[in-house]
């Protein structure tokens, strides 16, 4: 087998499998389950399946050449890919048939109808405060009795008239000064940052000007574009990280730096920094402004993805004692970073907290701001690590657990990201074991479909949290997470690895085989949660409390996890389901308060901090309140 | 005739003349007094009369292109020109025949001997306390409990052991922070600007490093390497403006951007740039070290060099009412320049005062600091115009007189700059109008040398000062400027533009014919002259005195003027020779001076504000005053 086989990973989805050699493209997307458009049926003529194979990627021996990978182009493909489109590596799935590993990534086009999910924008409470102002003058003209150089002339108008004082001028900015102040006929709108540095100035009156906000997941990236005029999100799009081909996770990506001195870190920050520039691009047009009217941009993200976004060497953050370069919050010329909105926009970056826990938990807690509260309150936020925060007003504690990727859907073995086809509800019957499952694009549940109709592909994070919680309810699972000895049931077989329950059969499925729980599932599941269990114990511990007040799920899992099966399963300690609380993307949130709010600039430098950081391998306790953690509760 | 001749440059002397086509380059710098190495005499075998051809100059029908105005490359050129070279537009003077206008380089190696004039570097008494300190501390290496990010771990440190707060740091130099840490083995040196901005971190204790002032005339510019640490100057260049190419003087180059708003101040910038960055290797070399161990540097120029240096349009100080882009000091990044020094370093701009009264006026200001004194002085420096200042500690005017080229020599029938050649003292004997002078680069008087000995080649500022107040004193001028009729001497002949007088005789000169004054020059003097009487007249009457009590010469034509014949011609108000100073490049050491002390920069822009500015068009009385000032005094 071995050599015959593979690996083929394909992207949004994060689907990823063994494929025989010689296959095409497509047909390892139908093993895979992965919807992709094909209206003529693999025949080479319809030209919808159209994929774009990653330059390279991370596989199994260290970083692979991904699109040599493939058969040769060829001219029936030449028919659907512009020259242009060859070069960025675009390919007809129905054709092009694998000779090795590669990273597919699939253009929101060519997926399977109803496979685009979109992030909902929460409506948040802000307070109108953005670090960029507009504010227009009308300038007397100069004269030969008052020569006044034109910064001077600008800067006693604002101070005059809005009692701006000290203002700098950015330097590129000043070059052409001269010209828009006679352009505009002395009649100018100046944009300033922080009531200190002139970003800009528009000949004439310009009314609405714009910021965006940030979220640099692992995985995915998301961006809002907001008009600082009114704080109104205009337009928002995400995208898969593309630093993904360079390691799906936090750690493959540190390693990738660290495996290439030469340039890896600089090929991880351009790859970003060129997704962002299309995303912006795209929203933008969404808006129909153009990128030089958006004068601010605010950055959250884990540790490493802030620093490989600075182009900042992640490689001490991979070892013990894992610090960061720094932890302030910093701002930088988007020129500086080759970020293609207005040149002299300043990037400002939140702080982290510390090694783990990185600008997008900061964004959590100014979003959430448990500091202004009474309760004590739990904030998780689960990703490929759980950062954990606990406290209230009067102390706030934080922590990173060592999760892994099972709770993202990762790494099990039909583990796949929330992405359509994957099964994210799931209940089982006590007392006949039957089961029932909803998989994401579908809105009936499976036992509502014909078995055809539920083409499920794989289970999400939030799937196997159900499937787990239902499967011990029913009996199936013991307290210590073995399977129950002796249970007669067409559910149940031995697998290769062990037991296994069958979740969906082969006819339910999208990859013509059923789609399976196994021990090994279960167990990295345990690991997962106990670590978050744990973590919260050792600081519930700390601050001598024994019950928290509230729970507060942040980030795309928390959105979707069922709280009372996450209870049954013992994610987090008890408090009441009525007291545990789902607040979405809350660190893309933080992001968009500090856009339209400076104050929430400071906040964010203030409670990072004051906030104290507990590193769990150095606390005692942990390893045994992990052990205990790892079963189920009663 | 007209189109059989073509005007030649020849830099840096300045010196410019018509020369029949056909003849060689060697040929034309005899003609002209240039004084070119040529071993062989121009038989093509030597190889030493190696010329650079300037790619393109402003002539009299606009931008020519200079290089293709000569005969083509030949074989015989090629032994002695690289091709990389010949890119360069070297030639050999001897072979290259003329075929339209030229602007010709002299490098320095390709000069006759004795043809290099370096500007003296003067001491000058200094505070040492430079806006960049070099601060070594020992950090604690971070562990498991205390993981502290590497800015902050170096910021607690610098504030414990230095009282150093708020600092912030470059963000490329941020970018390289964990790798300097650990290389050091956390004992590094930190570079900090202005207490505020951290410039580099660099492993280990570093003892020297090195800041540069640059004096950027439009003629010359002059530049100096200071080592920071103890305030010295390690090494000093200078060289022409490579702007010159564009247009000799201020104005010329102001039409320049003008007429080619493309691209034409985009040009002028990225020459001096260019040069700049020469002169910058060669100074390090000099003082054997490297580029990236300059962290800092100072800058004066006048109004329109300031704007071109910086890439602001200079075409509003070209016209009325003459009001720059900014007067305040500026810190820009050396990297946004793209000056090769470390890039993190600031580049300070002196402030300018107005429109015409530029940095380099500031810098004569704070090195002679006349606001901190009682005497009521006057500061005259002169270049193409001159700025005046009179005051003292209580206040102080300023002013700008267009007092035109005539007194840089340039723009006269033989004038030429003070380089090599250029007569630059003279006596008249009364009774017999026997005249004897000196030349630059000849120790002896002309009437101490045998008369091929001498090979003068022109006339510079301070040579035409001192052979009009000859002339006057011996009677050939009178006090209104017009040449003596009846007066019978061979030094005295009817010229093509009337009356000239004969300064050298044909066998004492270089150019193969007699080198004359003619009553356009005197005229062309008496104008500049009268300018900057009459700019202190104004100022006087302003002021409300009847004296000054000090006189102060600044720049290299106030080093070299003779002070008793320039009160002879009435150049300034009288105030007894003793009280007259000259004190050379003062605008230079005023950028020295805001290079080693921070506290002179703060002075710099509190001066350029204090002072007021006259613009003497708007003065009712000038033009009288003008026309007063223009007669010599009894």
């Amino acid at each position: 087998m071995g050599a015959k086989q593979v690996t083929v990973v394909f992207q949004p989805s994060g689907r990823r499998g063994q494929i025989e050699k010689g296959k095409s493209v497509l047909e390892a997307a139908q093993e895979l389950g992965v919807a992709l458009e094909s209206v003529c049926g693999g025949k080479h003529v319809c030209g919808k399946c159209r994929v774009r194979i990653e330059e390279s990627f991370y596989a199994r021996d260290g970083l692979s050449s991904s699109r040599d990978h493939l058969s040769p182009f060829s001219a029936e493909e030449k028919k659907f890919i512009s020259p242009q489109e060859q070069e960025s590596g675009y390919r007809l799935a129905c054709v092009a048939q694998l000779k090795g590993d590669v990273l597919v990534y699939l253009p929101e086009e060519s997926r399977g109808k109803q496979q685009v999910i979109r992030k909902e924008i929460r409506d948040i409470p802000f307070h109108l405060n953005p670090a960029v102002k507009a504010y227009f003058t009308e300038l007397p003209s100069p004269t030969l009795e008052e020569p006044m150089g034109d910064f001077e002339r600008l800067t006693r108008k604002l101070n005059e008239k809005f009692g701006l004082e000290g203002l700098t001028i950015d330097y590129p900015t000043l070059k052409n000064l001269p010209h828009k102040v006679r352009e505009g006929n002395w009649q100018v709108t100046t944009l300033i940052w922080m009531d200190r540095e002139i970003l800009e100035v528009l000949p004439g009156r310009v009314e609405n000007y714009y910021g965006l906000a940030v979220d640099i997941g692992t995985t995915t990236v998301a961006l809002y574009l907001c008009n600082l005029k009114n704080g109104q999100v205009e337009a928002a799009d995400s995208m898969m990280n593309p630093q993904v081909r360079y390691g799906e996770d936090v750690m493959s990506r540190i390693t990738f730096a660290m495996q290439n001195p030469q340039d890896g870190l600089k090929r991880m920050q351009e790859a970003i920094i060129e997704g962002l520039n299309q995303l912006i691009h795209s929203v933008a047009q969404t808006a129909g402004i153009t990128p030089q009217e958006i004068f601010a941009l605010t950055v959250v993200g884990n540790t490493a993805m802030h620093h490989i976004f600075l182009g900042i060497t992640p490689l001490y953050l991979g070892v013990s004692p894992f610090s960061p370069a720094i932890h302030h919050s910093i701002d930088v010329k988007a020129r500086e970073l080759g970020l293609h909105l207005h040149p002299a926009a300043n990037v400002h970056v939140l702080p982290i907290e510390a090694g783990f826990v990185g600008a997008d938990n900061v964004g959590v807690l100014i979003s959430e701001t448990p500091y202004e509260k009474e309760e004590m309150t739990l904030l998780i936020d689960v990703g490929t690590n759980g950062e954990l925060v606990l406290g209230n007003k009067k102390r706030l504690l934080s922590c990173s657990c060592a999760t892994g990727p099972a709770l993202e859907g990762a790494h099990l073995q039909f583990g796949m990201r929330a992405a359509p086809g994957a099964i994210e509800r799931v209940r089982i019957d006590p007392q006949t074991l039957k089961v029932r499952f909803k998989v994401i694009g579908l809105e009936k549940w499976s036992d509502a479909c014909a078995p055809e109709e539920i083409q499920a592909s794989g289970i999400c994070g939030s799937g196997i949290i159900e499937a787990m919680a239902e499967m011990y309810k029913a009996g199936v699972l013991e307290k210590s997470g073995r399977f129950k000895g002796g249970l007669d049931s067409p559910r149940l077989r031995k697998g290769e690895k062990g037991n296994e329950f069958i979740l969906a059969k082969k006819e339910e499925t999208a990859i013509g085989r059923e789609i399976t729980i196994s021990l090994a599932d279960v167990r990295a599941v345990q690991m997962a949660k106990g670590a978050l269990y744990a973590g919260a114990k050792v600081m519930m511990n700390i601050l001598g409390i024994k019950r928290v007040e509230k729970v507060v799920l942040a980030g795309a899992f928390g959105s979707m996890i069922d709280r009372e099966r996450a209870l049954v399963l013992g994610m987090f300690p008890d408090c009441g389901l009525e007291n545990v609380f789902s607040v979405g993307n809350a660190a893309g949130d933080g992001a968009r308060l500090a856009l339209l709010d400076r104050e929430k600039r400071k906040e964010a430098d203030w409670i990072s901090r004051r906030i104290e950081y507990i590193e769990l391998t150095t606390v005692t306790t942990f390893m045994d309140e992990f052990v205990k953690a790892m079963v189920f509760p009663d």
